[in-house]
């Protein structure tokens, strides 16, 4: 059999076909981009949030595993290609207007999304009320 | 009592002190703006995506409900303040390099945090793989 053709990303339709229709348009922004929010499967927890150009969406859906545009590198990048802590994709979905993606996986390896070693890339929380000088602290959760 | 005093933003320290570090020093972009994720408290489900700037921020993090940026509309905007979908926040996390917020939050109103009615902007996933021509499909979940 011949392998599939990579993914065609069709064409932005009206606001009520890109928010009520059935196939996908997605937005990359001016500068090719759309932003990607990775939480995991079973437990639910938000892991990281990295954006992806047309490439690093295009090799996520065909090789079921998480890429993404380092803005920093200026590179595509295979999250865990090093650390071994690779993403494998369960489900995809997108927002209403289709340009935000979400991805839901399971994160192999030692289980760490986050290059710090934290499972989450969200391992502190903002401890509110501000102090009395306005300055508000992080607390690891 | 006084009233508590705005939160304040602290300036941006090493890399070290930004990720390792219990102070809140966020980052906006180019355009005074930093990315939240929201999600459903109770089920772990995500909700949507938008932006804030400091303004929204701060609204943010003083009132207890999340408001935001718009970009289309270039104005500050309480979510849910028309509809009374008001998102009420019970947890602000921020990630590694604090170039992201995430709000935990609890739906008030019709429990709809997405403009079309729906419960989460998230409420259609890419049915995968892609056809033989490269079009995705979108499935309502």
């Amino acid at each position: 059999m011949a392998p599939l053709p990579p993914p065609s990303f069709q064409p932005r339709g009206s606001t009520a076909e890109v928010e009520g229709g059935l196939q996908f348009q997605p937005k990359f922004d001016a500068d090719g981009l759309i932003g990607a929010i990775v939480s995991d499967t079973r437990s639910g927890e938000v892991l990281m949030f990295a954006f992806m150009n047309a490439e690093a969406l295009r090799l996520t859906l065909t090789s079921g595993f998480a890429h993404f545009w380092s803005r920093s590198r200026a590179k595509l990048w295979k999250k865990g290609e090093e650390s071994g802590n690779l993403l494998c994709v369960s489900e995809v979905r997108t927002d209403c207007d289709q340009d935000v993606i979400w991805l839901r996986v399971h994160v192999q390896g030692a289980g760490a999304a986050c290059h710090t070693g934290s499972r989450s890339c969200f391992y502190r929380k903002l401890t509110l009320p501000p102090d009395p000088a306005g300055v508000i602290e992080l607390a690891r959760v």
